[in-house]
């Protein structure tokens, strides 16, 4: 038996704990097991499915400081974050616990028959969304718990009625490990098909690639780094039967800065943007990378309270080695490519903190170096200064795909700007004006996505309601028996949801 | 200047006209037209779009017989069939056109804010669907007006705000090029910017691999073999920027009837089937390939009624010689291959008649020949003889994914057969009781799509209001200012959608 152990991110020292890694050749055990529940899980009312993850919240919380200290440990983040963090991965599960209850996610839509149609009678058509089958969910390492093993992809793809297996991140295997038994301590109070949630431990590639080969696995979520995101993309659309994937890859969160805000209000910006920059040492996927200006006094005043701020800020701990040696690394090629201007670089003699690092760039050398465009994963953020607004606005339109695009600008100067604000909305998945881009609302009005590379699929999102979406398919029922048609599309509307009825969208029951 | 023009199905005589072909080196100038067309269509109000697709529809109308003399020619089907595909094309723009104007589609989804919620402020969030930019439409051959320049794929996205460009199916230039026209008259008329819609022709491979290659391609709609289609989504899947494909590739449509129904109606359905495997000589992506039920007497009478209502029907021309080719082709390699028992094959001295075929064979040998379910584009379709239930079981449990899978069963024997009815249902897009697949109603219940093989993407349909989101993807507002939000996100709810406000769908204004 292979084990491995976590590592406590602050001073690099085993953790407690052992964590049995499953070997590549137990996947198909792993996963026969899942199609075998997914099919029990078919029985299941959604009334049940929606108890499940209710009482998935209430075993987390049960577990009180045990998970807390142990994220901790794993990830170095503060207690503030992980309890909120916490908090968040538990109003998850409760929405899609109530999301599963009420049932109207499936987009019900019923066309009623009409034997006398001519030429041909109107048969009687209901369609419905359904779970894809089993569902591979690749843990965070900078969401120990809201993107983990019982995350918003979990908590989705349970509620939609998928089978799942985690693979934890072996960044925080026991943090991982504690939920995973929360989940099953969940699953078997409240009558769930023996394996409906599976989760593995493998700090290799391969447990990765063959998890998302096998011919059972439907679908897979993913949040993490492009190189692996990219990697699992393209594994998934080689098989001989291609599977979606929604892997959300991060992005560097361009943030506008126009010049009348500049005159205005540069000073309050700067300072608001060193908290954002620095929010959880960096480590969102909203950080934003990128700061587009025009060359003015009141750039250098933002730049100058920016900078200003940042020094009164504590640097903190990093995720893992791996992320800060990389952030370390990045920063000092920054230096030595010398193709931007490092105006900001705390270096902290303890490389595990993360050293907020500053740089700038003309609009012209931006332009000329696609590069530049690419994350560097920590508080890093780098300044682009344009000589004009046609220069801004041919840097917005060379944006790569992103998840989100702010612009800080006055109502007065909203109308001079319109070609710039359709040139980011069309880069982005959500578009933020006068705010910062970290935060991210669970709402169903949220889209926690956007254009390649942000994500790989743009037409779903990652958070929110609608999230539960990426893991099921349409089925159309015609004239089916009603003895097998599935609640939502049943006559009675027993939950009163709205469905489209005959193409027009009611909560009533048929015959009306 | 490359040139090519139209066969007559029947004869393979050259038709009237010459049509350019459109070079692969040219598709960078169409595609940049395409972009400057989508970013001018974004200022075009959705009341304006629709109007433009009702102008298509009247457009078309207004050729009377010119157009459905061309498709007839060009197409080998009969008028009634062209006539009835001409009117399901109008109803399909119509559609878009209204949905376009309504707007609902968009799935309009609105929180708001809270400005004392603690920890922290809530902010005002408001996300819609938008389009995703130039959209590949491929023209099909076996639907020359409803799945061609102007049909369901070119309707639905620009109902959704996507330049279009469309690639003629070589089988029916003529056709192609009169609707195209017709589009762009409509275009002139209603004030569509330039290019928002382009029409090429070309007959190899090359000109349609540069298209979907191009950078600024964002999506593609096929309609086609699985060779044709699979091609496409390996190309998209491996350019920089990955995109969607929408590729419907047929399937073989299984019937599963039921020991009860033979019992009591065998000689009813063989015969219904009989019409249905020969509708429109097989061509349809619905046509019911295989036909699966336990040996009976019933089977056996099923099976006298189809070959003797087979016998009554007078072979049809098919498409083009292509196909025409590879139906007999099919046909004697069933013979010499001997792993099925062909028991009716009518060969015609015309062999660009499809001759209807029909063949046999056990549960077993098709269990063990998975190759038996590939599709054969044309009036012929496979019985599986099953053992018992069990074998039946395991015989629709292998099936491959599926546009539809049809149950001809009594309610009396529904009880029996459950499984049945699960595992049908998990390998298709659209389950039907006691009908025949062919006829696709064009209703937001239809799903016209299911698991790969059937189609690319599971997650969507081809056919029905639905349709439109293939070329959509979500984008959300934060605190933006009114007046740069899209209408369907303003407070004034000016044409009454339903929007999801706070979580609850709800059609008032804001504030209620």
């Amino acid at each position: 038996m292979e084990t491995y152990y976590g590592i406590e991110a602050a001073t690099g020292a085993a953790l407690e704990g052992e964590f049995e890694i499953t070997q590549p050749s137990m996947v198909g055990e792993v996963m026969e097991r899942a199609q075998e529940a997914f099919n029990a899980y078919q029985s299941i009312s959604a009334d049940k499915k929606g108890d499940f993850l209710i009482a998935i919240a209430e075993e987390i919380e049960a577990m009180g400081d045990i998970l807390v200290h142990r994220a901790m440990a794993e990830s170095g983040l503060p207690e503030g974050r992980i309890i909120g963090e916490r908090g968040r991965t538990m109003n998850q599960l409760r929405l899609f616990g109530a999301v599963a209850k009420k049932g109207e996610w499936v987009e019900a839509a019923i066309d009623t028959a009409d034997a006398n149609r001519k030429p041909f009678p109107k048969p009687d058509l209901r369609k419905q969304l359904e779970p894809l089958g089993p569902v591979i969910v690749f843990g965070a390492s900078n969401f120990p718990l809201a993107y983990s093993a019982a995350g918003g992809d979990t908590a989705s793809a349970l509620a939609s009625g998928c089978a799942v297996i985690v693979k934890a991140h072996p960044a925080h295997p026991g943090t991982s490990q504690l939920v995973a038994d929360a989940i099953c301590k969940a699953a078997d109070r409240t009558g769930m098909p023996k394996n409906i949630y599976q989760h593995v431990h493998g700090t290799g590639f391969e447990l990765a690639q063959e998890l998302v080969k096998h011919p059972l696995t439907k679908a897979v979520g993913f949040t993490g780094s492009f190189v692996g995101g990219k990697a699992l993309y393209d594994i998934a659309n080689q098989r001989d039967e291609p599977i979606p994937v929604f892997a959300e890859m991060g992005s560097v969160n361009p943030v506008l800065i126009f010049p009348e805000t500049l005159k205005q209000k540069a000073a309050e910006w700067g300072n608001t943007y060193a908290g954002s920059i620095t929010l959880g040492s960096g480590q969102f996927c909203t950080n934003p990378g990128l700061i587009v200006a025009i060359k003015s006094n009141g750039l250098n005043e933002f730049t100058d309270s920016l900078l200003e701020s940042l020094g009164t800020i504590t640097s903190q701990q990093m995720l893992h080695d791996g992320i800060s040696n990389a952030f370390n690394e990045g920063k000092a090629k920054l230096k030595s490519d010398g193709i931007v201007e490092v105006i900001y670089a705390k270096d902290e003699e303890n490389n595990r903190l993360g050293g907020p690092c500053v740089a700038k760039v003309d609009g012209t050398k931006f332009l000329q170096n696609p590069t530049l465009q690419k994350e560097l994963f920590g508080p890093y953020s780098l300044i682009v200064a344009c000589e004009s607004a046609d220069e801004m606005l041919a840097v917005i339109r060379s944006f790569e795909g992103q998840l989100t695009g702010t612009m800080i600008i006055e109502n007065e100067e909203l109308n001079n700007y319109g070609a710039h604000f359709k040139a980011l909305k069309n880069a982005v998945g959500r578009i933020i004006f006068n705010g910062v881009p970290t935060g991210v609302e669970v709402a169903t009005s949220m889209n926690h996505g956007g254009p390649f590379p942000a994500t790989t699929d743009s037409r779903y999102s990652a958070v929110g309601a609608d999230a539960i979406k990426r893991f099921a398919r349409p089925v159309s029922y015609q004239n089916c028996p009603s003895s097998l048609l599935p609640l939502p599309l049943q006559n009675e509307n027993l939950n009163g949801i709205y469905r489209k009825v005959n193409g027009e969208l009611s909560n009533a029951s048929i015959p009306f």
